[in-house]
């Protein structure tokens, strides 16, 4: 039994539609419900509920508080998926990247572009094949969306295409 | 053949997710595309865009738009389905009432609290119940949702529990 | 609060995948659980499981069951939906209709063409048709489908179309 | 724009309803349309249907017949999956990897225990996982499913749990 670890922050992965206010929110996470949709035999999944933000509300402190997280789990030597809102995924995982040294195992963000549960949304795509890169990537801290694998250093968000695109 | 018309305004029921801005608007009609989910071998729906409003932003001019298209159709005797914002439902549906006589089908007004396409939307239960309504009921104006009929001078939006109740 | 029974038989709107033997069957009861997918503020459901049999093997006892099933519910004078295989569904709705006399609420037949949670399924469409149904017509045994409603003794299966048509 | 050849060969994966029989069989493919279902904007899927046959029924000429077309692509240097049924995937990876050598790109066979479409079907993921799988892993022969990467030759089917496990 192959165990990750997901550590969940907010961003449109895990938004909701509320009825009082006829808007979406990050009202409160819900990875672990759409991780039941999937059949796991040999995977232990240990889904750590972190913070709850949009990410262009991120702060430094909240990157600290990822990087502590994270760093807490090292001597796990277990994978470590951490869903984030997109807008500023890539400047986490340079973070964590700059931070962290001596990776036994990889560190993959992912996300979405449409929340979990609202039609056309790509939130349990992008979790299936976060789990699978986990599972297989070398050690080394990654964004994986969209079928595509990126180094962190090596990626930038497109917002008007609502995709990932490499940088040189 | 029934032939039931659908004239369509806009509303959460037809509200969809913009990846660019991250939030839900009335971006265009999508109730055609979700009565395709449906069996209708003996009803032929013709659906009839009008507006593409959230209902709190309904004006006296579109009010009187809504009263001049169903009017127009009178002369069918055919049932007429309106779907609409929730919160000023109600207000549109007395419009009509007040201006109409001698119905001779029923006018059923519905809508949805969560988008049609979101999880957890009512939108489909709600049109499948209208159209099933359209059929069986005698003429006059009512609200259809949630498994209730209630003629339209009976009934208002109760905003926090997300339903409709009778006035006295 | 209006109560509605439901009597579940089995029947195609019922069956199941089994991974085990790669066919489909009347494994067990699954309406209550499509149920809960709808929104029902003013509505009491009650769900009696009776028969879980594909409606060609229903046998003459197997009507006479639903006969007193449905004949000790009568006091309560509430609407009642029989979920049933479609294939006999019009045998069992005559059966009902020959014995029980003086209805004070209707009585639908309900099934469908392909099972709950299957592509396409009708299945949710037909429950949904059936609980306003069974708040809004008279009296009578009837079969609700497709949005269309027949008395019973009204209607048969055209199997080629997979639908119900009118017999005159 | 990475290229990704995908075989069908029919299995439960494909498997559809047929409302007139009542049963689940290989009718036609439908590995094209879950496929758009997923974001891939720099992944080039190029969908060949081959096959299909429940695995059960799969001959040696069948098995012929997969590795000619496999044989075929070889020139191209792209990853290459074939969804097939799970009962005898093993034995056509066998097959594969017995006559085939130097290969630049992976091949991955992959299946579902409940077909697509169907509520609680596996196929979708282990379609999102094996696409992933195909442009990370190393040339070689391999079963991805349920999270799990298997190089085939150490793989079987435990028909009793509905998943594959490991040989030593």
């Amino acid at each position: 039994m192959t165990v990750i670890y997901v550590i969940t922050t907010g961003g449109t992965i895990e938004k909701g539609y509320s009825e009082q206010t006829g808007s979406v929110s990050n009202l409160d996470s819900k990875i672990d419900r759409y991780l039941r949709q999937l059949r796991l035999p040999d995977t232990d999944v240990r889904v750590l509920p972190l913070l709850n933000k949009d990410s262009l509300e991120m702060t430094e402190t909240d990157r600290e508080l990822i990087l502590e997280k994270v760093r807490g789990l090292l001597d796990k030597n277990a994978p470590i998926i951490i869903t984030h809102g997109t807008d500023t995924m890539v400047d986490t995982g340079l973070h964590l990247q700059r931070a962290l040294h001596d990776l036994k195992a990889p560190i993959v963000l992912t996300g979405a572009m449409t929340p979990l549960g609202f039609e056309g949304s790509d939130g349990l795509q992008n979790l299936t094949e976060s789990l699978l890169a986990a599972r297989t990537l070398a050690p080394g801290v990654y964004v994986v969306i969209h079928n595509q694998v990126f180094p962190v250093d090596r990626v930038k968000k497109d917002r008007e295409l609502s995709q990932f695109v490499w940088i040189s």
